[in-house]
């Protein structure tokens, strides 16, 4: 899977989101090497007024040097060198479709963060709470649960989807989201347990020590 | 490319917004077979109600009776099929972060979709029109340039990511959003040059139509 003579460099803010945390997690379990670039706040404004950031954000990923930008895009490219992504193009689509979700998902949260208002961004929280977070969350659980026993998301291997979820429900039920409690997933169980079965891998044990000295 | 003996069925409404046009297109380009089923109103707020759609929305595609969601996932899929995906990872990544660049421009009209005061509104699109679009289409101007004098944004042949963006940026410029005007890709004169290469192949220009009996 992997070109030895490739060189791959990931540059994203040095915190877990899984805009790029899944995809270092998913270089790194597939042993591939990489460069991991981890710019501040002041780097990143300098990259982006450089004109050097395809839509002036992060992360890109430099293969060979080509840029590439998008976090879903790169995901599934660092997925494709980890041996992370399935054979068949029906099972690639299963987990593209996934990824999609992910940004989908993650899109629920825009106009919370927009809202300067206290009052009012509590009210999309309780909203987001109450109605849209257990409707996706239920989605994924049914798709989890279509995909049988195995306890991946696509196929019976672990796959770039899996991980990019594992760090999407973590961000979620983390308690770091303001309004958003930590028993976000108690409504879904096999999800819940996707994302301990995941948790508990021990190369994510050893990315997540080795990164951010915490067990999560 | 076509596996013969598969069946595929692709369902989504009778309009040609990019999140299935581009890969319905895809088909008839590469002489894929497929059921192209057409849903009304109601016929979806059926499927909706029966939890038959992953995620409660179309367009959704059968392969062989596996159900896949999420637009942009099928017309990866589509374009696999149709000849119309490359073959290098790296060239499929810079595919894939088009597609995604896809979704985040049309993410940029959602709040003013929400908004119900038509002041605000106006105000909202008014906005996109000053600031929004003209970076995000820069982007893609840049983006096309890179790929160099083709004419196409990745390589030098068609792929999906071209089909899909003909019909995005015919969206956004075809007058039909309100407060977003038919010259909203004037500032891009390179991408504005990159959709009438799409809008007039005989294949776009012959499936326009058949279907929907309109010049664009």
């Amino acid at each position: 899977m992997t070109d030895a003579r490739e060189t791959l460099r990931l540059i994203y803010f040095d915190f877990p989101f899984w805009r790029a945390e899944a995809s270092r997690l998913a270089l790194h379990i597939g042993g591939v090497e990489f460069e991991d670039v981890r710019p501040g706040r002041e780097e990143f404004r300098a990259m982006k007024a450089s004109g050097e950031l395809p839509y002036g954000q992060l992360p890109v990923l430099d293969v060979d040097g080509v840029r590439i930008a998008q976090s879903v895009a790169i995901a599934r490219f660092c997925g494709k060198r980890a041996g992370l992504y399935p054979e068949s193009d029906v099972d690639q689509a299963r987990v593209d479709e996934l990824l999609d979700t992910a940004t989908q998902i993650t899109s629920l949260l825009t106009p919370s963060f927009k809202e300067s208002d206290p009052e009012r961004r509590a009210a999309l929280r309780a909203n987001l709470v109450a109605r849209d977070l257990p409707q996706w969350f239920g989605f994924l659980e049914a798709r989890l649960l279509a995909n049988g026993d195995g306890g991946f998301l696509v196929g019976d291997q672990l796959t770039i989807a899996d991980l990019l979820f594992w760090k999407l429900l973590g961000w979620f039920s983390g308690g770091l989201l303001d309004g958003i409690p930590k028993t976000v997933l108690d409504g879904q169980p096999h999800l819940r347990a996707h994302f301990d079965t995941i948790d508990s891998l021990p190369e994510v044990r050893e990315w997540m020590e080795r990164h951010y000295g915490s067990p999560s």
